[in-house]
């Protein structure tokens, strides 16, 4: 018996109809599903085919210990995901081994800044593997406001909203257009630093695109209410 | 009788199988599909769907002018894509005004770096109008070459091969993590600034990807050969 081969399937950012074809093919074969949430949390990534489950479908939960309790710059938290990611690549191993094709679900990209290439770090020198690219999230937030992100020579800086606000600021400076993910906690910061970068004007925000909860606004009109960690401001490059 | 819808649907980075379903649901049903093509040459986006044309379907070609040889900080190029581009709008924009929807063919994401955001801007004030977000090739290369393009709060800069090698350079070295897109004649310029960053290693060439002819490689080992406008150089983050 030979082994099973691990999939990589990307998402696209929430909408089930921005799916790939080939996602859909491998998704409609596999059978193992790996999906990734935070313990006690529904899976987003889960959510986004819960119309494409079957029966006969052998779901594999990971539930993070962790997520935001603990600071990525500790080292109780680099520790912490080790070990789970650790535990998970053995529990889809477990299931290659005996010969089952496992698809890993993943939001957005999978390898843009997901969970998904903790496994294939682990994985995917022992075992066939075929990554799915999908839609980011920034693509959907782009497409949903109508906004064009980059044009010509534009430099795009794809920034992370856990940056300080000097080094936020600072990039911000040096590019034509920019988006900045995951903000959840840091929106004020976020938003400081565009008023400093005088990039404030034009910024958009997003969040929860491709799901019935979206919403796009212009950052500026933004209430400064809580947000959820699946949120992100687009700032477009070609519109200067 | 009222206006069609205009649609700017992504296509993925070639292989047909990277439509998404939304993608592939417009095309299947829209009467006028419209394509950019440069002069005498075959449309990349059209041979993407090649499969999915109809015999009832309408076809736009839309036929740079110019591309290449002029450049692009010379005012005739402006100029010269200015009024393709107005053109361009106008037989869309008959089309709609007819009462037929049309969908405008963009390979990769359609307002990452695309063609059609000329024609969004011109149009999409006037004319219902929706985009459909697709995968940029830097997904789809990231995906075959199998490496994780970024990761944490990893800084991601998109650049064009077009910028001076000071610029490449400067920007390669404020980065974690980088793309460089449409390399076509700029291949020595930007292997030359990767090793003055210090990026040179760890860098992988990409071209076609998703076509029969895809092709990745450690960017150290590429022979210099000319590359195709449609290839780019991926720098990872995550693995530094």
């Amino acid at each position: 018996m030979s082994a099973g081969k691990l999939y990589g399937v990307s998402l696209g950012p929430g909408d089930p109809e921005l799916l790939t074809l080939k996602a859909a093919r491998i998704l409609d074969a596999v059978p193992v599903l790996a999906w990734f949430a935070k313990q006690g949390h529904a899976s987003n990534g889960r959510a986004i085919i819960a119309g494409r489950l079957r029966a006969d479908m052998v779901e594999l939960p990971l539930l993070y210990p962790v997520t935001t309790e603990i600071p990525m710059t500790d080292p109780a938290y680099r520790a912490a995901l080790d070990a789970f990611h650790d535990e998970a690549a053995s529990r889809i191993a477990a299931h290659l081994d005996a010969g089952r094709d496992v698809a890993v679900a993943s939001e957005g990209d999978a390898l843009f800044y997901g969970s998904y290439m903790h496994l294939h770090i682990r994985l995917a020198h022992r075992y066939r593997t075929e990554v799915v690219p999908g839609v980011t999230a920034m693509a959907g937030a782009a497409a949903l406001a109508g906004v064009p992100l980059a044009q010509g020579d534009d430099v795009l800086s794809v920034l992370q909203a856990t940056l300080d606000e000097d080094t936020l600021t600072e990039r911000l400076r040096g590019s034509d257009a920019a988006v900045i993910m995951k903000l959840f906690r840091h929106l004020p910061r976020v938003r400081a630093a565009l008023a400093r970068a005088g990039r404030l004007d034009g910024a958009i925000y997003a969040e929860r695109v491709g799901t019935p909860a979206q919403r796009v606004l212009p950052l500026a009109e933004h209430d400064g209410a809580p947000v959820p960690y699946f949120s992100l401001v687009l700032v477009p490059g070609w519109a200067r």
